[in-house]
């Protein structure tokens, strides 16, 4: 042995950040639990009521509902490369970096991609496709509905309309948006959809839900070519999930098990009762922030409430409050992306992290590190306006 | 919430089949220590110590050596990908199953595949190779060391000779053999490597050690065309694993503790010593089986000391005998893939997994079935031949 490397200890955190999100002590628990094997008939049971819970969460009764053995990208990965063939026209949506990206990842499946695009932080409305949709003729169209860079919340229903009409499949980013969020996968007429454990679902990083719908998958079926993936060729990993339990790869059992921890919580609270929860201590940070004159990035009526991302009160230094924050306080959040980068933090409220206690405790942090750069404000104020949202919330403290 | 699922309840295995191992418990403490985000310093850290006891593990000094966010076949995926470009010639050699996946795997990457053939069970020499290596020319000669469907141990000091004299690159699977058997990345000259975490490093499935040296890295660098898969481009994933840190996926946190911990582990025994209680485990059982009348499929002077593939006994039931096995002794072996099916047993002693507590356990447990099943064999012989050589063994019991 050369390398002496220390045991492993990692620091508590609060994960306030654009994900992995504060886990679940449950969950923690969950994932540590025996190891059984892939083809175990307790594992193939499992399996089965992942998919039920699942297709809960999608809000979808799609068969071919499942978690592909790896982070959310993989999930976007997935969706793409079994929908497109070399050659294919796809339309991409692209207001921030998820967006980007998948334009990204088409282009390399072989998809002739055009790309439609707004401002970051801004959403897309109907006439923003229709004349890229009329003239590309796409086979599909990518969007994403929470946008991380962002913090822009997409409106699916009338997009969805216009895709179909257009002859086109509608290819959904719920990464973000999945159990924080209404995501009707049925009624809003998805075709293929994606998300990660590590967000809303409260879950470590490391498998992303996946669903297609029928129409999606003879779209598969009547490929011409193999899905350049075998890693996540839909119709290979479709014979393992299914009933006839054909070995593919060796899926990530404790993983699972975290997964399936996680989606019970959720399941147990109720989807309604966890979305309005995040509204709740999404509006209680927002007022907070606003006390302190700090605002928001993305266009009003369309901020998503798990993941706020506001824009860096000038004067403020992003690194060494940031730094504070975490060293000090135990608390990540995450700086902006791309052409956000030094200009915008990222605060999430996600799944078992979207609490009041986390909401209090972020705001007094803040206060005490901004009041150390000499930044201006009313000491106090967004506690007050955060505790005055909770005495005024219907349905009480969350 | 229209769907209760049971609570998490897993039953406790002995895991030896072909992978999931059993996990040590240290291992599955590790897996749900608090998760932190991924890009905290003190996940960057972990990072760097994984790379370098990732190194000592393949016993390379190669920069570009991390873990893959998915599980071993994924790392085939990566590794291939990686390497070629559409139209690429690439020479695979296919003796089971997992040279046959590789093919396919590299047809779906774009390669111009050409494939040499063994019979199940066999390993290949220099010979095999010589002309299809001239006829072909290769860019890349794909080789599995520790075919898992057979048991077959290739080796691959010459063949490595060979393929570099014919200016090739050389991908090895290592999904089996690391941390079991040698793995001399920088002596045998392996250009690529993978490898799983759930074989000999007992950890669960989920991750993919990878290692490249910079003659695979050069050849990545002059890439015509972008790798086609986003998720897997090592790149881009140097970014993140180097000093530079730009943010690529959401790390798997906490299947990273896992395999920190399953390493750590590893090193503390020592890989020689670790290499040496597998054989001795190996040496034990195929006593056992001796004794039983039981064969080996793999040929003489390669088998594999961490995955014992056996024939069934005429006449005994595989499935009745794997399932009782399974329910009432809580032991998990694996049945015959592809052409073996029904034929073979695999019988795993990998990692925490390779004991003689569990060599004892199965054969005693094999006894009683096989008396059940009507088999002729002299009762109590298969334990009194691998206790024989576990007195007999210089370094004792391990």
């Amino acid at each position: 042995m050369t390398t002496a490397a220390p045991p492993l200890n990692p620091p508590i955190r609060t994960l306030l950040g654009p994900g992995p999100s504060d886990i679940h002590p449950r969950v923690l628990q969950a994932i540590g639990k025996n190891t059984v094997g892939h083809l175990d008939p307790y594992y193939l049971q499992l399996m089965d009521h992942m998919q039920a819970m699942l297709r809960d969460l999608f809000r979808t009764t799609n068969r071919m509902t499942m978690a592909i053995s790896a982070t959310g990208s993989a999930g976007m990965e997935a969706t793409v490369v079994n929908l497109i063939e070399p050659g294919d026209p796809m339309l991409v949506c692209v207001n921030g970096v998820f967006g980007t990206r998948m334009a990204d990842v088409a282009g390399r499946a072989g998809a002739e991609v055009t790309t439609v695009e707004r401002p970051w932080g801004e959403v897309f409305t109907t006439k923003d496709l229709k004349e890229a949709l009329a003239k590309t003729k796409p086979k599909v169209v990518g969007i994403v509905m929470a946008e991380t860079s962002t913090g822009a919340w997409q409106p699916l229903e009338e997009i969805s309309e216009l895709v179909h009409d257009a002859g086109a499949l509608l290819l959904v980013d719920a990464v973000t948006s999945l159990g924080g969020v209404a995501v009707e996968v049925d009624k809003w007429n998805i075709d293929a959809i994606y998300s990660g454990s590590q967000k809303c679902l409260s879950c470590p990083p490391g498998l992303a839900p996946v669903s297609f719908n029928d129409r999606a998958l003879e779209v598969i079926r009547d490929r011409k070519t193999k899905v350049q993936s075998w890693y996540l060729d839909v119709s290979m990993l479709a014979d393992y999930w299914g009933t006839d339990r054909v070995y593919h790869h060796t899926a990530p059992i404790n993983m699972s098990y975290a997964l399936y921890e996680a989606v019970q919580i959720i399941h147990e609270e109720g989807l309604d009762a966890a979305f309005a929860r995040h509204f709740q201590n999404h509006v209680a940070l927002k007022a907070g922030l606003a006390a302190l004159g700090i605002e928001y990035t993305a266009q009003d009526g369309h901020q998503l409430p798990m993941l706020n991302a506001v824009r860096i009160p000038a004067g403020v230094d992003d690194a060494r409050l940031r730094g504070a924050l975490l060293s000090r306080f135990g608390i990540e959040i995450g700086g902006g992306l791309g052409a956000f980068k030094g200009k915008v933090w990222r605060i999430g409220l996600m799944g078992y992290g979207s609490r009041s206690a986390n909401v209090l405790l972020f705001l007094a942090a803040l206060e005490q590190l901004l009041a150390e750069q000499g930044y201006n404000f009313d000491h106090g104020a967004s506690i007050a306006a955060a505790t005055d949202h909770y005495r005024g919330a219907v349905s009480g403290d969350s």
